[in-house]
């Protein structure tokens, strides 16, 4: 991200973006009377469309009907629906998947081809495609391109989660403004490579779906791939970038100034959404940074951060505000990267625990005060190479288990 | 194993088989002042030796002491501290494993290089040698080769374990009765290819060092590489087997119908402890088995198995008596093995909860009464080839979350 850039965040998720109107209501679903359970986008032109989704060998049906949307390049609505996944439904859910984008298609006068759907919450039963239409009714008639269309979007693509997760920001590229604005849900089954995560993007570049894919594939990597709450990718994830062109820019069709700028601000938005997820996690009270530097390589460092994020030894300290080092140290010892005990430093909030083998001399009450607060900075450098990561966790408390356990199939 | 040997149990753990005394005495590393946490064993002859120990880039100053000795195939003893680790100790740490060998040597007058050693503990602290010594001494005073011993041995080596973990059995062979028995510890930081775990396995065996440790390989494949808590590897990983040949039997040195009764002997144990572990996990209420049929091979079968048991979410599930199986087809999808949910069954104690690509028929209320038992049986039919692979764990409590937490570095 060229260091000169500047951006300014600006209210409205993914309606702040223009062009884009947004609904969410209660259809059904799920069992709470006051939730709402599905979500509507559209956008009033074509738009570029690029997505990331689940790499899991048993995808929801949402997710084959969207990834086909997503090849073809253009989109114009996104139908979400909360409280049922849509998942492990054979041949009957992928029928599903495709009568609501062709409900809402109807609705909106659109093709059922650039419609995506997406679909988060319990596996194994089959869609309640009544209420899915009704509610795809109901939201097409209070569709609206302001702050309260974006909220109730951001509010019906949630489940565990306990906050709404939306931002939006602005650019200028060649005088006009740009903007990029959206909502994510996911609190459990957070891992790498996406997980029990939908995020939806919004922008009024002017954007080839080629270079809109490669602007995300860059974000993504340093965002979403960079969380996880426990190791649990799902069926559903889904990450959709929807660009309609409206701000007018001069359309980005190679790299470039103006699509460096555009990349730079649609990282921002990224990794924003994801630091939200992690914030909300299941029963998280902190947030986690784990930075890995001179590992042997980026894989090693990557497969280290991932092995400390995904500890629950060292989730259980964090939470307990415990400085225990030599859980982290054991983590990064025996995850199969390279290691030499010798070389590594490691430290907590920027103090030193241990290096060369033994444990630092900094004082147990500097680490113990680097561990109390709501952020924890955990610094892994490993003396070997030039391999670098950084992965966000959370905290692994008593709330995450009752949250887990007392979940109902 | 052949099917026709039958094993007897009998009392005693580590002083089962002949020749062996033990005893078990506090030398003051733990708080607790009433807890043991100095071990002593000892054979009245030198034994054949065989060891298997944590695979970690960084282990404990014990580990590579022992695995010296266990190189050179002989020794009369181990001494055992728990309390601490002596890991992350450097050169210090080295000293020490090297004194206590050294102290108890002499005290018992064998050579030093004849001497195990093994702790297990907190990580970074040196460990307190004038107490060590001084329990030697206490140690070796009380030395007994009764149950009397053998009971104080296992409850020395104890850390978070809520219960001493004992067994012993004989078979005959060639007319002559032989004995192996054993004592572990491990509760938290269980994970195959050993983990925090200590195990010391005794036998009257007449057994060269190589036909030892190639029944030891096997038999740890088929049980301690078989059992995880929460997928982290320790720094003090041991598994020691000691046979001194006191039941006078025609030594063990090439394969053959006795090497078989005596590796199916051994390998009885070695499950009966390692699902002691499993049971008395951190928090645990259930134990849970995880068997994993018909993947592509055995490798992939592994992984589905680890990936299952290691996911937080799965283990959440099982605490709280939900048949979400929707987590568990969720994992074997997406760890990277080999997966076609058309292909796949799964069982819950036996009732079909999903087969070709969607929920089976059976009613939710016998698939709740399959998770409601003190043990759940996990059965994962890939029907892609003939890998398969077995692994027990537990569940993932609150409690878990309350003693990690409040663990004290």
């Amino acid at each position: 991200m060229p260091r000169s850039v500047r951006f300014r965040k600006v209210s409205g998720g993914v309606t702040a973006a223009r062009g884009f109107s947004a609904a969410g209501v209660r259809c059904g679903i799920k069992s709470n009377r006051r939730a709402l359970d599905l979500a509507l986008l559209l956008s009033d032109r074509p738009c570029s469309v690029a997505g990331a989704f689940t790499t899991i060998k048993a995808p929801a049906a949402s997710v084959k009907w969207s990834r086909a949307v997503v090849k073809k390049g253009v989109a114009r609505a996104v139908v979400v629906n909360s409280g049922n996944a849509n998942a492990c439904t054979g041949v009957r859910g992928e029928r599903d998947a495709m009568a609501a984008a062709i409900a809402a298609a109807q609705e909106l006068g659109l093709e059922p081809g650039h419609v995506c759907v997406a679909s988060t919450g319990i596996i194994g039963h089959p869609l309640p495609m009544d209420k899915i239409v009704a509610g795809i009714l109901d939201a097409t008639e209070i569709l609206a391109p302001d702050d309260e269309g974006a909220q109730a979007f951001a509010r019906a693509i949630m489940t565990t989660d306990t906050v709404e997760k939306t931002i939006a920001a602005q650019t200028v590229i060649g005088r006009k403004v740009l903007t990029v604005g959206g909502s994510c849900k996911g609190a459990g089954m957070i891992s790498p490579n996406l997980a029990t995560m939908l995020s939806f993007v919004t922008t009024d570049a002017a954007i080839s779906p080629g270079m809109l894919r490669r602007a995300l594939g860059a974000a993504a990597g340093r965002s979403f791939n960079c969380i996880t709450v426990d190791g649990d990718m799902s069926t559903n994830d889904t990450l959709l970038v929807l660009a309609n062109g409206a701000a007018g820019n001069a359309r980005i069709t190679r790299p470039g100034r103006a699509f460096d700028q555009f990349a730079a601000l649609l990282e921002f938005v990224c990794i924003h959404l994801a630091k939200k997820i992690v914030r909300d996690g299941e029963g998280a009270t902190k947030f986690v940074e784990i930075r890995v530097r001179r590992a042997a390589n980026d894989a090693d460092a990557r497969t280290v951060a991932a092995a400390v994020a995904n500890s629950p030894l060292v989730k259980c300290a964090i939470h307990g505000g415990d400085p225990n080092w030599g859980r982290i140290v054991c983590k990064a010892a025996g995850c199969g990267a390279a290691f030499d005990p010798d070389k590594t430093r490691l430290r907590i909030g920027g103090a030193l625990a241990y290096a060369k083998g033994v444990p630092a001399k900094t004082p147990l009450s500097d680490l113990e005060a680097a561990m109390k607060g709501d952020e924890v900075h955990i610094d892994l450098d490993l003396g070997l190479g030039r391999g670098a990561a950084t992965m966000w966790t959370c905290d692994l408390s008593r709330d995450y288990v009752r949250i887990n356990a007392d979940y109902h199939t």
